[in-house]
C-alpha cells in the first residue's frame, strides 16, 4: 500500500502559520479534501483534485479520503486551527473505527498547527500563560447540559477558558447562556476578551469584563477568552492593553 | 523608538513545525536570549548575540530583552513550545507591568507556536478532538492545593487532560499525586498516554489505562494526556493504538 493520509491544520490564517511540515505535505498531495472555506487557502500542487465540501460533512469527507489513501493515493485532509482540535482529526480516527479493517493499516499522520487560542492570546498578550481549558461551545454534537456543567466547574476551578463556536451561522444562543452561566461563578471584574477573525485583515479584538460583555458581539468567527482571577490588564498610551495570566498564584 | 521584542515558540523540537513568521524574526534578530536548550535549537543571523540562561531566570531575562529593545535593538525571546502557554509571554508582560512605563510604549508582539499538548496529540491520533484542559503540574510558582483542585473539578467536568510539567529535575513526586486524584474520579479504564520528546529521536509514546498507569514513567520532557469518557482505543495490526476524543457525546 503505497497510499497516504495527512490530517493537516492550516492555523487561523494567513501563510506565516503554516509549518513546513504541512506546507511539504500540500506540496506532495494528489487530492486534497476540506471545507471550501479552507480549501481556498491551499496552493495545490499542478495536478492536484481539490474536493471542496460543506461544513457538517466532516465523516463523509474523512471516508472519502481514507478510500482514497487506500487505493494508493497521497491525500491530504485540511482544517482551519490545528486538525486536533475540534478539527477534522477526530472525524478520520471516528471514520476507521467504524470503517474497513484495512484502514488500520493506512499509513495515516496527523500534523500539528496553531490553533485559534494560541494566535488568540498571542495577538491579546499571554493570557494563556497559565492553566486553561479549551471548550467547544457548538451544541451540534452534544447536549448543551454538558457544556454547562463544564463550564461551571471549569469557572470554578478557576481556569482561563477558550470558547470555540460561540455562535454559528444556525444560532446565536450559546454565548448568551454561557456568559449567564459564568457570571454565577466567576466575578464581574474577570478579563474577557473577544477575538474574531485573527489574523486576517477584517481581524478585531476587544477587551472588556464579565459584568460589561455583550455576547451578541461574539460570531462564528469569534473565540472568546475569559481570564482567571489571575488574568491582568496592562494599559498602553495610545494602543490598547495588552492581558496575560500570572505564571502562579504566588507572585515571583 | 526603532527597536522591538518578540516573544515567540519554537514549537516542541525540529524545525519542520517552526512557523515561516518565527523563522522571519529569528532571521532580523540582533539580539536572542533564552533557555540555553532552547537557544541550541536556533540558527542565528551574522552578527546576531545569542543571550543564554537557565530555567528559573525567566523575569531576569524578560528585563534583559526588555531593556535591549528600549535600547534600540531588534530582540527575539524564544521559549520551546508556545511562548503563551507555561513559556516565556507571560513572564515579558509581568516585567512590563511592573517594570519602566517606558516598557509599554515598546512594539512587543508574541508569536504563536505549536505547543507540546498539540504535537503529542497529533501523534497520538485526536485525543484533543474534544473540550480539554492544559493543567501545569509544576508548583513552582503556585501552591500544591490549587492544582489538585481544578485536577479534581477537571476530573469531574469529564474533560480530557493535558498535563504538563509532570516532573522536573528536582521532584517527581507530582505525577504520582495527581495520579492517585484522579483515580477518585475517573474510571480505571481511562485512556492515559505518555509522550516523551515528542519530535526528536528519542521520542516515546506510551498508551495505558489510568488503572494501570505508572506516573515514574513520566520524566521532565513527558506530556501526559488523561482521556475523558469518550476517548477512544483503536488497535492497529504491527503498530500501536492510536486514541481519540469523539466529537461529541451524541455520536453521529
Amino acid at each position: 500500500m503505497s497510499g497516504w493520509l495527512r490530517v493537516v491544520g492550516l492555523g487561523p490564517a494567513g501563510a506565516e502559520w503554516v509549518t513546513p511540515e504541512v506546507t511539504d505535505a500540500l506540496a506532495s498531495a494528489e487530492h486534497i479534501l476540506g471545507y471550501h472555506t479552507y480549501l481556498r487557502r491551499v496552493s495545490p500542487p499542478a495536478g492536484a483534485t481539490l474536493h471542496g465540501s460543506d461544513n457538517g460533512d466532516e465523516l463523509a469527507r474523512a471516508r472519502h479520503a481514507l478510500e482514497l489513501a487506500l487505493g494508493g493515493a497521497r491525500v491530504v485532509v485540511v482544517s482551519g486551527g490545528d486538525a486536533g482540535v475540534f478539527g477534522m482529526a477526530a472525524a478520520v480516527f471516528e471514520a476507521i473505527e467504524h470503517g474497513r479493517p484495512s484502514f488500520r493499516e493506512l499509513d495515516v499522520r496527523v500534523l500539528p498547527a496553531v490553533t485559534a487560542m494560541l494566535a488568540a492570546a498571542a495577538r491579546l498578550g499571554a493570557p494563556l500563560g497559565h492553566d486553561f481549558c479549551a471548550l467547544n461551545l457548538s451544541d451540534n454534537l452534544k447536549p448543551w447540559a454538558t457544556i454547562e456543567r463544564r463550564l461551571a466547574l471549569a469557572a470554578q476551578a478557576d481556569f482561563v477558558l477558550a470558547l470555540y463556536n460561540p455562535a454559528s451561522k444556525a444560532r446565536s444562543e450559546q454565548a448568551q447562556l454561557a456568559f449567564a452561566l459564568l457570571r454565577q461563578h466567576r466575578a464581574p471584574s474577570a478579563i474577557v476578551a473577544f477575538a474574531s477573525a485573527v489574523g486576517r485583515a477584517d481581524e478585531e479584538l476587544y477587551i472588556t469584563t464579565l459584568g460589561e460583555a455583550d455576547p451578541a458581539r461574539a460570531d462564528m468567527r469569534t473565540l472568546i477568552l475569559v481570564g482567571s482571577s489571575n488574568t491582568r490588564r496592562i494599559e498602553r498610551p495610545g494602543a490598547p492593553p495588552w492581558i496575560y495570566t500570572l505564571r502562579g498564584t504566588r507572585q515571583a
